[in-house]
């Protein structure tokens, strides 16, 4: 199933019957789906495989209450972040680089920015410029003010409005660009290696954040010429709440960068207990401490499922199903005042399609409570997440459906809809 | 049983009766101790409680999979590292200051200390040493040179050799110290109350690492006027492997006090996804980015047995059983070249007891592979964590027999003792 051939389902049979002859369709066993529930939230927290409980006991029952610390080396957990970094490297397309999976993706971002500003500062110090979007996740931008306040030398964040202001953004003061690969709110998403081409032309260097598309649409940091990468693993790699990030560095920063969270784990001889930090081989250096095993362990069973599969079967059944939400969405909700704010551009668009309405907070609130879990982002905005490895073509027909009778019959006009709670 | 009364253990069959009259001896049934295994190595890694699997086993089946993204509020995943620090607070004796659970030590300890540089460069920038010591953990020391080499703006790290030697190391040039409470090798400790007051004579702040104390001496925040404390969670508060860690801000800095990792979990309101950062109130501010929930979730069950137990009640058999601990082995071992590195002076000694000897590696190996877990630290030092919630006397007596029995017949020259993996 294509986007092309998505665009002739017209009816419900017809979705049932693309999903039966969906060649994906089998890894929704994978996974346990929540009962009477269209999970439209894989792109927060993606749904747990089948197989991370009987990883989780594994790791507490055996591991930690069996062989305790002699798990360290046993049962490899330290070898851990670096031997799943490469699991994850491999499904970026970066083994030409290497990539350790560890801590928060806001303190990768944060090592990733610190890298790139010192690898600039020993060849071009002048360069002084960050570039950011301005619908960026926030927390890139709040680490890029972060550190540069602490660095306190003059650094300053330039934001884009748009991928097309990229261009004249890049002068020659421009040291790093920070870009996220897919938007989280409207789901537009970058040209990687074109952007990074415009970078590198610049004379500066790329970060990418690939928390909204790793998992869900075909990534080539090698052949992109990327510099640095960075995402987390609970979105649609489906790694478990909180699940540790990642951190990719590019084959030709990998004896050079270095990073300033400089803590034993990142030591090329931890156990030393060496004066001085000597910082280890390539990735290694990004690690600073002991990772939460539990976590990490059972994150790599949703890893493993995604490395699995087929990237360009992944995207193409993607792309049918975010072009079939938005056709049925716009052919069938007409008559109420629902704004797409993702791309219609296949190539421009990742794998959540988000709306706006002016009460859109309440009808997602009434979309859920009518089994449909898609989720709010101010303002407006309703986000539906289409992660292709558990969604289907019926899934995306009763949704639209839901949505028709929650806006027809005014559901949303039920107080306790309209009640704001924190957002998930 | 105090340490005096440990005085009065001559044979085996006198350690049992202690341990049957022990008031803290039911604290071993909530752990699952390994078969034939004595373990000394929970200041490593503490061993399972029993209720770990149950608590995992609900946040990944019920929590993740059942109610998935609708955790964040319903089962309180977002309030979890204030929550869980609340207790850790508790624990510390820092009620009036604040505490989250949250990263890793040695990133807490990069939080900590740019905030307490910032804090006094606010008032008296001249002061630009950072104070640690030389056998202090080494992360402590690398993420210090991370961070001075990051500022670039002339701080240096001083460190000093002995407890004795802070007095003269605190001079008006020094911003801070960073001192560890317990030394992880020797088992030396601070008198908290005593050092802090020197230090903020000097006009500096203090910074207290707490990985080899907490859970295992009193410890008393607030009222010894420590400023900011760090600490881990998988030793003596067995929180599993990796377990995140804590910082802790006093009550006199939760206003003022700022950190540079100013990821969105910090913000003041991070879902109104707003341009700019705004620190969240107290020690909220001092989280980044997503937490792993269920390393987070897991280690709540070992912390809240350690708030069960009366600390003075804790204390004394920790000191009951390492001073017994070192008067056996130099009463029956003395014919062997072992000598205590850890202070004898009860009010200078945590819970761990070390011994060097020329052999030091090799002896470990043959204890462990006789069912005595201790671990070993360079140099030639053979370490014994005494977690006293479940080691008993008879484990200290079984102990110093199963190496009377590798040193008097030298079982440790059995080749495969003397090969060396990598250390745990």
């Amino acid at each position: 199933m294509t986007a092309a051939h998505s665009a002739t389902l017209t009816t419900r049979e017809e979705c049932v019957a693309a999903d039966a002859s969906d060649p994906l369709a089998h890894y929704r066993d994978k996974f346990f789906i929540p009962a009477d529930t269209i999970y439209l939230d894989g792109n927060s927290l993606g749904l747990m495989p089948k197989s991370a409980p009987e990883r989780a006991r594994l790791v507490i029952e055996q591991e930690w209450a069996q062989d305790h610390i002699g798990s360290w080396n046993k049962h490899g957990w330290f070898d851990r972040p670096v031997a799943i970094g490469a699991k994850i490297a491999q499904l970026l397309g970066g083994e030409r680089g290497e990539c350790v999976a560890t801590d928060t993706t806001s303190i990768n971002v944060f090592k990733a920015l610190s890298s790139a500003i010192e690898l600039q500062r020993a060849t071009d110090p002048a360069r002084k410029v960050i570039i950011s979007e301005r619908e960026n996740f926030p927390t890139d931008l709040y680490i890029t003010e972060g550190l540069i306040s602490l660095l306190d030398r003059g650094y300053e964040l330039r934001l884009i409005d748009s991928t097309a202001e990229l261009e004249t953004a890049l002068g020659d003061d421009v040291a790093v660009a920070l870009l996220t690969h897919v938007n989280y709110r409207t789901g537009e998403m970058w040209d990687v290696t074109a952007a990074t081409a415009q970078v590198h032309t610049a004379g500066a260097l790329v970060i990418w954040d690939l928390c909204h598309s790793a998992g869900a649409v075909p990534i080539t940091l090698d052949a992109s010429g990327a510099d640095f990468a960075v995402g987390c693993t609970y979105k649609y790699l489906n790694g478990g709440p909180g699940s540790p990030a990642f951190i990719w560095v590019a084959e030709q920063h990998l004896r050079t960068a270095t990073q300033p969270l400089s803590g034993w784990w990142g030591h090329a001889k931890p156990f030393d207990m060496a004066l001085n930090y000597a910082a280890g081989d390539g990735a290694r250096r990004f690690l600073v401490g002991t990772q939460p095993i539990i976590s990490l362990s059972t994150m790599e069973e949703g890893l493993d499922i995604a490395l699995s599969v087929d990237p360009a079967e992944l995207r193409a059944k993607s792309l049918a199903l975010t072009s079939l939400f938005i056709r049925l969405v716009e052919s069938r909700l007409s008559h109420h005042p629902l704004t797409l704010i993702t791309p219609r551009d296949d190539a421009a668009r990742g794998s959540h399609v988000s709306f706006r309405h002016p009460e859109g907070y309440a009808v997602m609130q009434a979309l859920i409570a009518h089994g449909v879990v898609g989720d709010y982002r101010e303002p407006e905005v309703l986000r539906f997440g289409i992660t292709p490895l558990y969604v289907g073509f019926a899934d995306v027909w009763d949704t639209v459906e839901t949505l028709r009778c929650v806006l027809d019959e005014e559901l949303w006009r039920t107080p306790e809809f309209q009640q704001r709670g924190a957002v998930t």
